[in-house]
């Protein structure tokens, strides 16, 4: 129900921009410290509210963890249709997956990789999980497949492809930073392009020189 | 001192094979399950003696964790040094470096890629870990740099490429398995193919389209 003219966020839009700031937070410290040496009271302390207060949005630490691992694989599929919307081949979609993949979960929004940490999920939300993250590596391996099958990817063997170039992706948070000389479109075009020049057929003769130069305001095809 | 002709370990050897069982014990423990939810007794368990027993040759499970951390440096270094002996070209030594890294490293002996844990390290201790990761991590940019100067690798951005290429590297322990299908040599030279192809300036046309196939006795060339 409107009031005040909507000049201001109504009662369940406030909820879940604090739902998704205590997220954004958790992520950020599990990132940086781990699960295990993260509690709550350090996440309530850098939101300057009460411990109590976080019990309105997440039931524990644990449920935290899990909401995190989802948002990941949500992004997931998401690059994923788009991919198979907008790419031709094979090759394309892998590179259109990995690009639109590392742009939304290094954005602001939803950095959301922490996968380092599967291992301290609950076994129900584990178990979860690893069937999603299964369901989406063998997408991508399919683009692999169709990339082989299509002339745009090189022999090669499709598990192999995707454990290194999602290995790669996967280790990002560990390094990159928000603040740092890159911006995440920056790098989500560099990367994918270095990444994907691995198994292209016909491998482009030369990749950017700094990625900190691309004009990150220009979408490139794949 | 030699005694029984030298048909049983001395206690000095014999004080460094149990030295190295429990490191690769806690290295095991630490990749599975991580390093905050990993215990002494846990590691003690696993080996059947006591935690006591555990202290004669680590003094806690930060010193292990150290231990860890410094061996896969040494692993490293040695792998830069084997790729300048015997690399040709930029390209080449990258290539030699990441498949010596990657068996060494994944061989039963020192499986020591925990390198997700480094938030773990105690302060002093990450400081001069860092300091040795910097290091190495300068020297595999500079292959990439050579390589461009001779014409082995195409123009690109020597730390992206490195991040990239190592980020595969170090995600490695996440999902290798030592009784899987594939072996840790036919990992490394199909893996360090893989990846060197993402920057080379002569791709090869095609790659091992099945990894558990490669001949892992045959030392191919980079």
């Amino acid at each position: 129900m409107a009031t005040w003219n909507n000049a201001v966020p109504t009662r369940k839009k406030m909820h879940m921009l604090k739902r998704e700031a205590l997220l954004r937070e958790a992520i950020a410290a599990f990132n940086q410290k781990g699960f295990h040496a993260t509690s709550l009271d350090d996440i309530a302390n850098s939101l300057g509210v009460t411990k109590a207060a976080l019990y309105h949005y997440f039931s524990s630490k644990h449920a935290l963890l899990y909401e995190a691992f989802s948002e990941a694989l949500k992004v997931g599929f998401e690059a994923i249709d788009k991919a198979q919307e907008q790419g031709a081949t094979g090759l394309e979609k892998l590179q259109i997956a990995i690009r639109e993949y590392l742009q939304v979960t290094l954005s602001e929004m939803s950095r959301c990789i922490i996968i380092t940490e599967e291992h301290a999920l609950e076994a129900g939300d584990r178990e979860k999980i690893v069937e999603q993250r299964d369901r989406f590596e063998a997408k991508l391996r399919d683009f692999v497949r169709e990339g082989i099958q299509d002339g745009s990817v090189v022999p090669c063997d499709p598990k192999l492809a995707i454990f290194s170039i999602f290995g790669a992706v996967n280790w990002v948070p560990k390094w990159f930073s928000d603040d740092g000389e890159w911006s995440n479109r920056q790098l989500a075009k560099g990367m994918s392009e270095l990444l994907c020049r691995s198994i292209a057929s016909r491998p482009p003769e030369a990749l950017a020189r700094d990625i900190g130069k691309i004009r990150p305001d220009i979408e490139v095809g794949a």
